[in-house]
């Protein structure tokens, strides 16, 4: 059985087992902020949120160690901020403003209590920083073998309606705003350079990366995606809409299919760089279009048009051809 | 490493590794309920549902393999059953109808698409059982050493208060709808019988106390939790509420703090195994507290009163001590 214990910092406190489940809430819902929308927070059977439109969105997401990161690299606090951060982002891709969060933890009992109060300030960090007014309302604790976070995010419309991933037009303007490739950047400086002699994660390595290369490993690490202009994008008559998170080219062609259009890149705003401008995973960036007349709202940039190949990516007319990511394939195993 | 994936039953069908999330996802909707309450469903960053009453309730909770299930003992179908109805349960605590539920699933890459398909087909019938028109809007797939299902659960309060556990008042009457111990019983069935010559649990072993006991092993396995009864309580008049979920006694203590009152229960209520009524867990009943002069909804049997000591859990008038169910302290890392 995989005791991963071993590899979390920290030790010299008490542990999980030491201390009861009680005990540990008591300890970290003080930490986390409350929502504005919240009518009843954590406590009892269930929470209770307002909906002020008569809706409500809704996402979930699962970061479990060893697949989606690695002790080695990221700290608690780091893990909690990034838990909120994706989700975050998938509320604001819809258009919505975040309102909430719950949020479930599984954790080796072994665990030291500082790794569970770091990433419930990296929760209450990211929702601060990333979508004020956004609160933690409820949670659970579990047992487990690593160390696994389950977010679901809620989003508040505004009276808006959501902006789909389907609603793309031929003849709008394609937009972006957030980083492009960074994040990928970062992980590949971490899987290279980050790990020891035998190629095992490692937290000395990976803190010489991030000393020399803080852009990219914080992108991966830490990212800091638009998350309010997912709203002011919807006001702004966005057409279509989504996070980028499996890399700028995949999530085109999810667009392209949804909305049976060709997402077409000018190859000329997607720096020197253009696989990993379009291959890098985890930026989190808003990958948006609007109508051709639009005023792009401050933190958008054009980077193409909509064409009428239905279901294509392409860059300067031409197809693109793209890799993918896909959680059974693309883990490696590793774990730090 | 962990690999759980050995235990799995089926292995000659096709693996997640060997199917794209895209595929594997594409089979598990089609299964899926539909929310009555969904605006925009699953494929999107984010789903949309309605909050009639400006109001949504949402609770959340993980099952582990290992910790909170062993796949010797429960089937595909019991994960996705009982992962819906204990969710579900806690939305009913608070006096709401359940409306939807976002379910993340981890697996090992090595898992057969026939193990995620059952559990499909166990979440959508335990929806139709226990909450008619309750469905799946969303979900997320990982991949993990243990098979993980996190669930978060949604309700509608129709326009209702919620009933906290907080509510109490003294001279209530206390009131319970559901099992009393059985869960706990085929708990103890399993781990005493469930298991091979080495203690392993093990299936062919499991299947014959199944057969013998199947009351007791269904209550835990596949539990049918009265989860109608939560709006009609709260509709009754129910001045506190909860789910009984780690024994009556732990949760009746839960109650008698947030309420600071005493929950006195009469024994001769708790049938010949005072002990295992007050002490067995999962039974997923709910635990009210309903005026004096309530004529309790059907489903509903009187257990005692409410009395003056703060806090305290008594019988026939007398402080009943009670053990404790902890994750962290709980689990004795048998994986089977």
């Amino acid at each position: 059985m995989t005791n991963s214990a071993a590899a979390i910092p920290g030790s010299t406190d008490q542990t999980l087992a030491e201390l009861s489940e009680g005990e540990v809430l008591a300890r970290i819902f003080p930490r986390l902020p409350q929502a504005d929308t919240e009518v009843l927070g954590p406590g009892d059977d269930a929470a209770v949120l307002s909906a002020p439109d008569g809706r409500f969105v809704v996402t979930c997401d699962m970061m479990i160690q060893g697949p989606d990161f690695r002790l080695a690299w990221s700290t608690p606090h780091d893990l909690g901020w990034k838990a909120a951060a994706t989700n975050l982002s998938d509320v604001a891709a819809m258009g919505a403003r975040p309102t909430a969060l719950v949020v479930a933890i599984a954790a080796p009992p072994s665990t030291p209590i500082s790794v569970i109060l770091g990433i419930a300030d990296g929760l209450r960090d990211g929702c601060e920083a990333l979508a004020p007014g956004c609160g933690v309302v409820g949670g659970d604790l579990s047992a487990a073998d690593a160390l696994t976070l389950s977010i679901t995010a809620f989003g508040d419309l505004e009276g808006r309606a959501p902006v789909l991933r389907s609603g793309a037009r031929v003849g709008d303007v394609v937009a972006h705003a957030g980083r492009l490739g960074d994040a990928g950047i970062g992980l590949g400086l971490l899987f290279r350079h980050g790990v020891d002699i035998d190629g095992v994660p490692s937290r000395v390595h990976a803190d010489a990366v991030k000393a020399r290369y803080s852009r990219y490993v914080d992108a991966q690490l830490a990212p800091v995606p638009p998350i309010h202009l997912g709203a002011i994008a919807a006001e702004s008559g966005a057409t279509a809409m989504l996070d980028v998170s499996d890399g700028l080219a995949i999530d085109a062609g999810r667009m392209a299919r949804a909305s049976q259009v060709g997402i077409d890149f000018d190859s000329a705003t997607l720096g020197e760089k253009i696989a990993l401008a379009l291959g890098g995973g985890e930026d989190h960036g808003l990958l948006a279009t609007f109508p051709p007349d639009v005023v792009l709202p401050a933190g958008f940039r054009r980077l193409g048009s909509v064409t009428g190949q239905a279901g294509a990516v392409l860059v300067d007319g031409a197809p693109y051809s793209q890799g993918g990511w896909d959680p059974y394939r693309g883990w490696d195993g590793a774990v730090g």
